[in-house]
Parts: structure tokens; sequence; C-alpha cells
């Protein structure tokens, strides 16, 4: 049986210096992972037949990233029961509030899981995820946890960086 | 050959207090129309066929109304050339400012035209259509003057209506 | 074996009639859970110990709803590994957008996952919890599915209810 | 008789770096058009002018990008039942949110079709045109789905683009 | 040689509740006025020649009260070098933050001196006329010294009703 | 007798870079002026001696930039009556929105004219100084009508600075 | 030696119906307060020579009430070195989004300490100028703190009141 | 005795650059302190530790700077009846309005005194805690009134500044 993974989407290959930081924390918790660029506005067709096949896929957990009339992560959750969790892309314009809005205001009955716009967004996404896994999978709740306590102790220690 | 038509779509039939207003004025315009409730995270198969059989469906604008993270307008027009005018839905808890951006911000390539959020616009809307038609046809332009007339006429008029 | 569960918490019973509809939602989907007022600012220490024992206690996924500086989905997300799922509840002074801005933009580390302000995602909440769930549980993915067609149907009727 | 152009009218020369992006995507669609720059504040009667006698100049469809206290696109429309697409130019302060607000939030009875902030809303403009024209246009359409097409094919293949 | 006098302009009959309170304040300084309703967007040749007329016509200062895309107060400022002051209409959508920022954020060259949002605005809009025409009149500047003085008594002997 | 004359009044010397274009404004007028730093919270005294020696120093209008909690203009008008402009400076954390809300929102009973965020704020500033005193002054009204007609004229002829 | 009291200023007797709150709970800790309508606009005068007496009066906390372009609290702290707390007041246009950051965006120098908009923020100003006696004084620190005891037990109790 | 000292506290080493502005504050003030980096979500034991043992480590105010979704102050002073001081740090996409909303609108019941966002609220962090600690130490009270007479004069000074 092929393994299950999080599939990470985004509506445009810039918005790719964002999600590589979603991509790298999955790698750090071992996570496999596949990545795509589905824009909702131009690859439509793709990006309904990506919801749509994506339990069949083995596709446990979708996280979306997009920016501006973000569209890309609820026509996914439209299209699908599996979890899409929506990361804003800041944009040049709005910094990210049309993103936010976009992507949180969901309507009741297909919700989007939103995360923080922007970087910190990205890697909560993956850390997100895992969570979601960590439900059924003891293995990746130990990960996580080991990387919670790394950054508490990480956090800890920064306080000898206050120079005076 | 079947007559061109106007294509009213909205997210809810909740929203219908709203685009009523666009079906009065195309009404008033003598502009035919057809209505449908069509959601966009509800019924998305239904939206992506509509908006792929609506230049074959003799509509020759869409005009689509929602609310919150308002993703009809642009996935319409994802899914067509037809042109499409988005109606940002007043909502109760950003009154529309979730509507506006999520239709009004698309990115370069899949244009919504979008209109004042609520009642105003979802007016508008109608007009703005008609404008569109007028481009090609005459009779449309001429019956738009004579609104715009009118309309000018009753707002020339409003002045006596100012009590002391 | 005890059952895994959701947790329903708030920051004040003044939160419930929002959160009631998490509470209807999980009902309908037949999904187990128990509801809890714990406030942040007033009961910290009851926080931490709720958080800090859910996944001993069978917890499977928190939804945690809260208004204004809305710290609780935060602050439970700090002290656990099980997912979080935030709900900003509507604010009488700024509708919301604090409670929003106050779950939704959490640091790189540790993430809220968040729904739409007030109702909307309050349902979606317990939608959300349902699609997590689902990544271990095929009868509820299957209940989540049969959700979903059953409102595709009625939203496909509504139309049949907008007036001349 | 001469044939139905585009005309782009700006407020300011300063909006030309964003109002060139209409231009050139009116230039790729092979869709004659004219430039101006018509200040609604240092030119009023200009502005008039120019929207009285669009129809009879045999332009089909008016851009107008402002930034700011945004007035052009709306005076324009004042003056003309020519169609009129306004783009919000991205300002120092208050980053377009002030022209997007002038502009969209017209009232009952004097549409603007509203474009997104900056850049992208420069480009959808012409595009945006373009399906107004198709409308009656067959050829235009034809040239609109074949950008359409390429677009969509650009999507699709910047996947590649990912590094790892 | 006719006196001079100041105009009330207002977008439409609908603003009259809130310019009312213009013509209430500048009734109480027995300054004359005169009121007129003038639709930037349907009367916008009736605009025009309000604003090229009003120094022939002996109007010294111009109030102008309108809502959403507010552009009654700058297309005025246009017209004339008569000072225009700007009352931003309170909206139903937004709350006159369209309104504020659309008559506010004026380009350099032609100034609207705003006030605040409302009734608020509207009473200052007759005062701060008064204290234009105080300039060269001592005798409006002595009727609006005796106001503020009245409104300091007044506010002084506030403080008893507060209850316990 | 001493001639009438404008004061500019910052809150700080780091509003000079802004409030410089008013000076310079004035100075292309011709119409004298002082400048002066007075810091509402740092020179409370200073301002209230300032505001309520204005009319005796042959002062005609106070114009007053700030940013941030821009108390300055309103305590200027709280202290006097003659006319005053405020001029909202853009503030790094919040673009000026703050400096805007602070100077505008004056309640009923003492107002300030507020210009827009920034550098055309402070140029028209001087330029609607100029229209007051041009309501007793036709010498000044004619300089103004001047500088419109030039800068009329340069608008003109910036269309043909669009490159292609 | 007369006891030191705190002082709740108002800028207008409007403001009362949430001040109220204030003195509530300052009665409830019994602390002495007395109460003042001071209007930073409408009597500048008394607002400086309050703040330039509150130390000689033997008042150790100043609570600012306003609403609007709310100058008061800073400019009693623009008087005193006593501490200064802000209430924003709830305003009908802007829900007090302009009391707030006319409050809380002081300059450096010159602080205000700022609390929630409307009743949050008023009952929270009574607590916080008990938290700055009780750096002093033991005896209302054991009363602030039997105060927040009890109301963790309210809210400890209030999950009872959860209907099903 | 041990003295009484201020305590800085930190979301994260990367506020250092805006809260040292608050240290070196306090060092012009010759007020102690000791300065901590303690993450609400990393470290949460040891945010509510620091808050139950502040009142017995001799801390008297607690000055708390967070960015974000800043639950630092707050769940400091859910801890505590110590005045707790809040800070909000710029963030990089929302500008430090995520901060303030999230510090400023705690609810009734637990205040945090909130200063400006960013440099300025940091300095005046400092110069609250010194009114504070002034309240019953005229020493403080005597130095923070050195510090204001310094900064009046310096601003005084600067009008000396202004080029022409």
């Amino acid at each position: 049986m092929t393994i299950l993974k999080v599939a990470i989407v985004m509506g445009s290959s810039s918005d790719w210096p964002t999600m590589k930081l979603t991509a790298k924390q999955l790698d750090d918790l071992a996570i496999p992972y596949e990545k795509h660029v589905i824009s909702a506005h131009r690859m439509p067709d793709a990006l309904a037949n990506f919801g749509k096949t994506a339990q069949a896929n083995r596709i446990s957990v979708i996280i979306a990233g997009a920016g501006g009339a973000a569209h890309l992560p609820g026509m996914l959750a439209a299209n699908t029961t599996v979890p899409v969790i929506g990361v804003p892309v800041k944009t040049r314009t709005l910094n990210g509030v049309d993103s936010l809005l976009s992507i949180v205001q969901m309507p009741g009955g297909v919700p989007v899981a939103t995360m923080a716009i922007g970087d910190a967004g990205a890697t909560n996404a993956a850390l997100f995820a895992a969570s979601i896994l960590g439900v059924s999978d003891p293995e990746i709740t130990k990960r996580l946890s080991e990387f919670r306590q790394a950054q508490t102790k990480k956090a800890e220690e920064s306080e000898a960086m206050l120079d005076d």
C-alpha cells in the first residue's frame, strides 16, 4: 500500500519562496510530500481534478498557499473531504490582508484551516499537518514533540543573545 | 438563433435580496436574463460547467454576486472568456470588505469587473452589463441613455425635497 | 480503551451562542465531544492543565472559540501537540477582526488552524475536526461525504426559492 | 468607417508605469487603442469633453487608471454610457486602498468596472476590454481564448521551476 | 452689491439629514447660505457649472457633503478657487471610510478641507466656514467666539449631569 | 498695521521634510508665513499660548502638521478661532492612518480642515490657505488662479511624456 | 494629609455610560475617586490646569475616557507626570478605532496607558489603577487579588451555564 | 530588603532591537531592571511561573514586548496582579496592527497597559513604569520631571534646526 503523503499546492511559482518553508519543515519532520503549482484561475480543471482524486492518490493533508483573491485553498476544499490547510501569501499591495480574508472567510459547510500570513504561516502549515497525522500516528506525534522541545530549548537559550 | 442574454448567478439564495436589484434593473432596461444559484464551494462542478458552456448557451455577460470568501465570480471567470461582473454582497461580520477583496484582487490574467458592495453594486452590475451590450447594440445604448437622462432629471428635482 | 473525542473549549459562556453551532454540527456527524469554559485570562492554570493533559485524556482535536484579544486557542496550542482549531468570535466593537488577528497570526512554531469569524467558523470547526479524524477513520469520512452531498443537494434546490 | 478602439486614460503621467501594462496587453491582443493623460482635478473640462465625445469618437471601452482620491474613472462614467473600466493605482501612503474605494464605491446609477490594485489590475483591464469587445467580435474572443490557453500552458509548465 | 454667502451642496437628497446640521449651525451664526442637490455622477454638467460660476455668484465658501465614492467635493474644487469644505457622509456598508478617503486623499494641487465623518463633520463645516469668513469679517469672528464661549460653558456645566 | 501672515506649525523637526512643501508653495504664491516647532505633548504651554495669541499676532491661518496621535492641529483649534488646517504626516508604522484619524475625527464644535496624508497634503495646505485669504484678497485669488492655470497646462503637456 | 485618590475624567457627559463602569469597579475595590467632565477641545484651559495641579491635588492616577479624535488622555499626560490611563470610547462611525489610534499612538516621551475600546476598557482602567496603587499599598493588592480570585471562580462556575 | 525592580520581558530575541529602547530609557532614569526572553507559545510554563513569582521576586512593574498574535503581555497579566505594560512590536506583514489588537483588546477583568506600536511604545513603556513607581517614590518622580523638562527644552530648541 502506498504510504500516505502531504501535498503542497501553490497558485503560482512565485509563491515558492514562501511555500518552500513548508517543504523544509516537512523534511525536518521526515514527512513525505509532493509539491505542485496549480493556479485556481489559470488551471481550474487541474484544480478540480486534483481535489477529486486526492484521497484516491493517498494524500492525507493538502497545504495550499496563494495570494490576492486566493481561491486555491477554498476551491480545493470544495472538491475533497481531505483536510485543506491554507497559507495566505503576502502580497505587494495589501500585504496579504486580501489573501487572508479570501482564505479564512469560507462559508459554513466547507472549511479551510487558515495559517498566519507569509513565512510563519508556511512553517506552521507543515507543523499543523504533522499534528493532524499525529492523531493516528504516534511516531509523528513523537517527532513533533521532539521538535517542540528543541524549539523551547532554543527559545530559552536565546536570552543569552541579548547584548547590553 | 437564440437571443443573447445575461446570466445572474449568486452563491446562495440568501444573496437574492441583493441580486434582485440586478434583476429589477435588467427588467427596466428590457434586457433578457436568467438567474441561478450556484455555490462555488458546494456546487463546484455546476460552477465549472456553467462557465464552460456559457458562450454556447448564448450568455453574453455573467453577473455573479457572492459574500465572504467570494470565489464564485473569479472561478466563473476562470472557466470562460465571457465578461464576468462581480457584486460583493455585504456580510454580517466584515460588512462586505471580505467579499470586495476576494472579488476585486484577481491575479493578472483573469479579470472580474467589480462593482460597489451591496445594493448599489447590484444595480450597477445591470447597468454595466447594458453598457457592454451597448457596444454592439445601439438600441440598448439608447435605452441606457434614456435611463441616465431620467435619472439625472430625478436628481435635479430632488432638491425640492429638502425641507427647511 | 476510551474512545477518542473532540473538545470544544470557549473563553466565556458568552461565546456559547456561537460555539453551540460547533456542538450541533458534531452531533449531526455523530462525533463525540465534551465542552468547557476555560478563560485564558481568568483561568490560566486550568488552561495550561487542559492543554497538557489533552492527549492523555483521549482528546484528538481541540476546538477553541474566543473573542477580542483571543489568547485561548494559541495558549492551548502552546501546551499540546493535539491539533487546535480556532474560532474567532465576533466582537461588539471590532466585529471580530481583533479575534481573527489574535488567533491567526501565530508565530512560526505553534500553529492554530483558524476558521472564519463567527457562526460560519463555528460550524466549519466541527467539519474540519471531522476531516482530521477522517484521515484515519473511513467511517467519519463517509459521514462527512454524505453531509457534503446533502449540502450540495440543498444548495442546488435553493434556486427554486428565488421569487420573481 | 473608423474602427472601434479602446482609450487608456490616466490621471497623471506618473500612472504610466502601471498603465503601460494595459497598453502592452492590448498590443499583444492586437486591439487598437489611444492613450491620454487627463487629470480629473487639473483638467476637468477636458475630462468632461472626453467623456461626452467618446462614443462619437468611436471609442468602445474606456480604461481609466488613477490613484488616491481617484475621481477620473467615475467622472468619465458620469459623462458617457461607454463602459468604463477603473484601475486603482497603488499609492505611497495607503497602498491603493484609497484608490480602490474611490473607484469601486460608485453610487447606484453610474457603474465603474473595477480591477485589482496596481499591475495585475492594469493587465486585467486590457483583458476585460477584450472580453467586452468579444461579445460582438468573435475574432477578439478567439484571440482572448488563445491568450488564456497559452497562459494556462505557462502556468502548467511553471511547476518545473520549483527548485528543491 | 449682493452679500457674500455660503453654499451647501450635497450629492443626494438622502444626505440632507446630515447636511441639515450644517444649515442649522449657519443659521445659529446668522450666516446666509443657499442649499443645493448636485449629484457628481448624475449631474456632472450642473456640478461643473456650479463650480465655475461660484465666485461670480458671490459664493465665498462651498460646503459639499457626499458619501461612498464621494467625488462631489473634489470635482467642485477642480472647478473653482473658492474654498471647498468636504463632509464625508456615513455610508451603510463602510461607515463612511470610503467617503472619507475619497474626499481627503486629493492630489497635490487641488485641496478639499475635510471634516469628520457624519454629524460632527456637518456641524464643523459650518463652524469652519465661519472661521474662514472671520479672517476678513470681525463681526463673524465675534459671533464665532461667542458660540465657542457658550459651548465651553455648556461643557463645563455638563459635569453636573453625571449621575451616581 | 502688520500684514496678515500664515503660520506653519509642526509637532517635531522631523515633520519638516513634509511641511517644507507647504513653505515652498506659500513662497511660490508670495504669501508671507512664519514657521515653528511646537510639540503638543512636550510643549503644551507653548501650544496653548500660540493658539491664544494667534489672532493678536496677525496670523490669519494656521497650518499644523503632525504624525501619530497627532494632537497639535486639534489643540491649536481648541485655543483659537483662527482657521486651522491639519496635515497628517506619514508615520513609519501605520503610514499616517493614525495621523489622519487623530486630526480629522474632531468632535462637533471645534473643526480642523484636514488635508491628504503626507506630501500632497502639505502642498494643498498652502493652496487652501491661499483660497481662504482669497475670500477677501482678490490679489491672492488672482495668483491662485494663475497657479491653477499653469498647473493645468503642465498636466496637459505631460501626455507627451508617455513613452511607447 | 489628604488620602491619595484616582481621577476619572471624560471628554463629554456622553462618555459617562462607558466611564461609569470605571467608577463602579473602583467602588467595588473601595478605591476613592472623583469624576469630571473636561472637554479637551472645549475646555483646554481647564484641561491644562487639571493636569498641572493633579499631583498637588493628591491625585495618584488619572483615568481619561474619550472618543473620536480623543485628545484628552494625551494632553493630560502632556501636563503631568502622574500616570494617565486612556479609555477609547466606542464611536458611532468608526466603532472606536479612531479613539484607539488617537490615544495609543503617542510619540516617544509622553505615554498614555491604553485600555481596550469601550466597556471592557473602562472596567480594566479601574483594575489597572488598582495594580498601580498596589505597588506601594499591599492592602489594595490584597483586594485586587481577592477580586481576581472571585472572578476566576465565577468563570469556572459559568461552564454549568452552557445549555445543551 | 531587595530593591524593587522593573522586568523587561520579550517574546523573542528578535524583539530586542525594539525593547532595547525600553532598557536604555530605564538606564537614563536610573531605574533597575532585569531582562528576559520568554516566548508565550514556546515557553508557556516559564511564562506562567514568571507571572506567578513576579511579586515575590520584588518585581514592581512588568514591561512585555511581543509581535503578531502577541499573547505574552496578556498571559503575564493573567498570572499576576503586578501591573503589566504591553509594547506591540512592529511586524513585517501587518506593521504591528495585529500586535496592537492582540495586546490592547483584553477582556474586562485583566488589563494590559498598551503603548504605541514599535520604538515610541518601547521608550514610553519605560517612562510609564517610572510614573507608576513615582506614585510612591518622589525621587523617581523628580527624575521623571527632569527628563520631561529636558525633553521640552530639546523640542523648543529644535525649531532652530529647520533649514530654509
